[in-house]
């Protein structure tokens, strides 16, 4: 049976509501996806989907939510639950996936490594990217922007739950991928080489992108085994980091 | 001497305010833009800057402001004047350039067509990334978001100061580039051909770019002389739209 919640005052919709905070998310280990594709997604890719919330007259039926409880709720708690504008009328409570290991000595193994990337819509789009790619696992470094950020998730477009996102020290990162003989290429401006002198087509490999105003932290790149660039010709000072992103993974992937 | 405004009921206030509006920047002829940054790249490129907006107590005796009016506001004005949440306390009110001609006979000679492209951070940064790699024109075709809107402004990072920005049908275009020997490329998911099967380092093409749910309306399809896919190797179902066009500009740039 459905449940059916009309108050605001519900003590559960106060509580997926304070699922908009970073603070609320990581003491529960849960977060929120909005919208048809996005809830589809998750059940598809098996992320823990806690429970649905949908809107009083919504048709879903369609979805095969698996043992998820339903609840419908009127169009105004609805209205206190989204954070976007046009609500789709579905919103999902998920479990954050537990932490996964990588096998270092697999090939082909393709890592990105991002450092300090503040922007929600970059962040989200650099992990759908890497997903097109075939990127094997995406590692956050210290600094980044919530991964369970709306915003975030939303940019994703679902991607989030199709390859492992890990949270890390990048350091620590690059001196394992090191030691396993994993090639890491640090994105700068200087002593930097042009990304088209790079081979492509390279089996195992990790590119390491930076926060969006001051590149990649210098203490990292003097770790990794080369670094590149993308020339500029025209009177822009720099590309978006996750258009960057984008160009150098498809080199390097070939 | 510099003017200053107190009051929020100013009717220069009101008419700057008014500019938020695509309605009154259609009707004027000019635009607003925030902050040191796109104030320097205007005031640098040639663009013609009406008026400049400082908030009380700014320091900006280092900009060049050329013949430009100066009036300066309390914080309450400004904040009326701001469409972004921590304003940087400088304005200026610019003249959209007037429609230049593109000669289609030069060479090299590239070009950017998009098609109903409708979120103003991916035009903003296709037009950001068209600058980096030299593209001589970017072509809006009917449905663009509107190229002076506050957040496709922001996101073009100074780059709509740089390079022709040019409203137009594309079905026009098309016809006239093709008579031109202009190769033109679609971007389409079926009948198309890996864009790496494309050769690199072309000298005179037109990429054509589209729609972030739809892709390129198929009419215009039918009239390119090639049409292109960049391949998916994961789960995502597609690419973001602005990051597609920095792949395939790259790789057709060489």
């Amino acid at each position: 049976m459905i449940k059916r919640i009309e108050s605001a005052q519900n003590s559960r919709v106060k509580q997926w509501k304070k699922l908009h905070t970073k603070k609320e998310r990581e003491k529960t280990g849960l977060f929120l996806i909005e919208g048809r594709h996005l809830v589809e997604e998750a059940l598809k890719y098996k992320t823990v989907v806690k429970e649905i919330i949908v809107r009083e007259g919504e048709e879903f039926s369609a979805i095969n939510i698996g043992e998820a409880n339903v609840t419908e709720v009127t169009k105004e708690v609805m209205k206190l639950l989204t954070d976007t504008e046009t609500p789709q009328g579905i919103i999902a409570v998920c479990e954050m996936p537990k932490p996964c290991k990588i096998e270092l000595s697999s090939s082909p193994l393709r890592l990105l490594l991002i450092d300090n990337v503040q922007d929600p819509g970059n962040l989200g789009t650099m992990i759908r990217t890497s997903d097109a790619v075939g990127i094997d696992a995406v590692i956050l470094g210290d600094g980044c922007v919530d991964l369970y950020n709306g915003k975030t998730i939303r940019s994703t477009q679902g991607s989030l739950f199709h390859i492992p996102i890990i949270k890390g020290n990048l350091t620590t990162w690059i001196d394992e991928l090191t030691r396993e003989n994993i090639k890491v290429f640090g994105t700068a401006l200087d002593n930097a080489r042009d990304y088209k002198e790079v081979p492509s087509q390279q089996q195992r490999f990790a590119l390491l992108v930076g926060n969006e105003g001051n590149g990649v932290n210098r203490e990292l790149l003097k770790m990794t085994d080369e670094n590149i660039y993308i020339p500029i010709f025209g009177e822009a000072e720099s590309l978006n980091v996750s258009i960057a992103t984008g160009i150098l993974l498809y080199h390097l992937r070939g």
